[in-house]
């Protein structure tokens, strides 16, 4: 499996805590050790970090750690490669524009790329069947609507989208145009959110702790989601297979259901993207 | 005026050297303190860091000073803010994809904005003039060319672009594909190779040196385009106006020119991008 990461927050926020308890998972306390990348939303724009070296090694990762960027919207991917070569091509998050908007696209999964509908606007960089997975779910946004339709209102055309994707195979998505995230669940996805009352959270990968009380002001809200909790002393939500959401602002705007989809070679299927 | 930089090579090789001469301009050496932006092809990819800080105040700057990170086709550039407020959407290069490449675009100039033609395929996120310019630029080669075309084919129908360009405002312009780069030089733009038999080189905007004969191989050939030298011990090749410039692996491969264009209100025009 790869491991995605994500954060939706109503004030411009950074992730120091979450990286930290998400990086070791690059190759010291879980196996994706295939590269990592992050990017923030900023004011409009975007920035991104990428590296093909491990996330629990890579000298950009320690520098993020301690680097505080503050942001509305982030996506993080670590990666454990199966289809495509270790390098900065098959890194994700990928990007591509659509309507005068950065979209950012982040899989956690495995199907034959064969299997991926040809995507009719966007091409791959890469050989990953998560970056056609992109291109293609991008491609059909782009024929189905015009610019300036909120990406709150095409959620039920992502989740159809989604969920004939996980017909194929195991898809975990986040799918983010800077000011929504969308998430699907096809495995393993889990979210928490965090609002005053805060409290104090403890990293499940390292013996790191925060108390939010002391870095939070009392109208912040801001969710985290994870393929697998980052904390041990919190109650995070997990999605189930099919289930669609969108996050604005730190909050869960939308969510619906598809068919859930029993993937058998569940834990085969997962070590990819 | 803002100031590009760029580097091709034929082998992977760092930019520290030249980057430490480069970001002191950006708000201690020179006045281009709106941001900087940098990015880095590899193995196929690309991987970039921006800032909308000051490149000699930046902490990410000081991290890629210190960080050498090889590649064949580097683009940097550091801002002075004209058209478009300071934020990470207005900051240099911009990138977009194209025939399964990542293309990238620096640029240095101004120019009316409802001057700049509209793309017809491609969308600003931001708000320059630069960033309509790039999106112009690819719509046009991907309404005039077939996938698979390689780029130093199209330079002629790119100077002819430019030319039209710098017929309208003043627009210094770097373009790369990751295995090309396109140079045009509106008002202001210079070259060095660098090869066998190395030298010492010295920055123009600190007291640095470098024996190149200690860090290279007899083999190397690299090439590095900037706005202005960024050395004071070395000849440096200027460009003419009107004049277009393609590298590969380190060596010019292409040139050829368009009419000259004397901007009058050079200096004021200059302020920009």
């Amino acid at each position: 499996m790869c491991e995605l990461l994500a954060m939706s927050a109503n004030v411009p926020t950074d992730i120091c805590f979450s990286f930290t308890g998400f990086s070791p998972r690059g190759g010291k306390t879980g196996p994706h050790r295939d590269g990592f990348g992050i990017c923030f939303y900023e004011h409009g724009g975007m920035r991104e970090f990428k590296d093909y070296l491990p996330s629990c090694q890579s000298p950009i990762a320690k520098f993020l750690q301690d680097y505080p960027i503050r942001s509305k919207n982030i996506v993080c991917h670590i990666r454990q490669a199966n289809v495509g070569d270790v390098n900065l091509q098959n890194t994700h998050p990928f990007h591509r524009e659509l309507c005068g908007k950065t979209w950012t696209f982040a899989h956690n999964g495995q199907m034959p790329i064969e299997s991926v509908p040809e995507p009719t606007h966007y091409q791959p960089v890469g050989t990953t069947d998560s970056e056609k997975i992109f291109c293609w779910i991008l491609s059909e946004l782009r024929n189905e609507y015009r610019c300036g339709t909120a990406i709150a209102k095409v959620s039920a055309f992502l989740l159809t989208l989604c969920n004939h994707l996980n017909s194929l195979g195991v898809s975990n998505i986040i799918l983010s145009d800077g000011e929504d995230i969308f998430t699907f669940c096809s495995t393993k996805l889990s979210w928490i959110t965090r609002k005053a009352p805060f409290g104090e959270a403890h990293l499940r990968d390292c013996d790191v702790s925060l108390d939010f009380a002391a870095v939070t002001n009392e109208t912040d809200i801001a969710t985290v989601i994870a393929t697998e909790p980052l904390t041990d002393n919190e109650k995070w939500e997990t999605m189930k297979s099919g289930e669609g959401r969108m996050f604005r602002d730190g909050l869960c705007v939308w969510r619906d259901y598809g068919p859930e989809v029993i993937h058998k070679k569940r834990d085969e299927c997962c070590k990819s993207a």
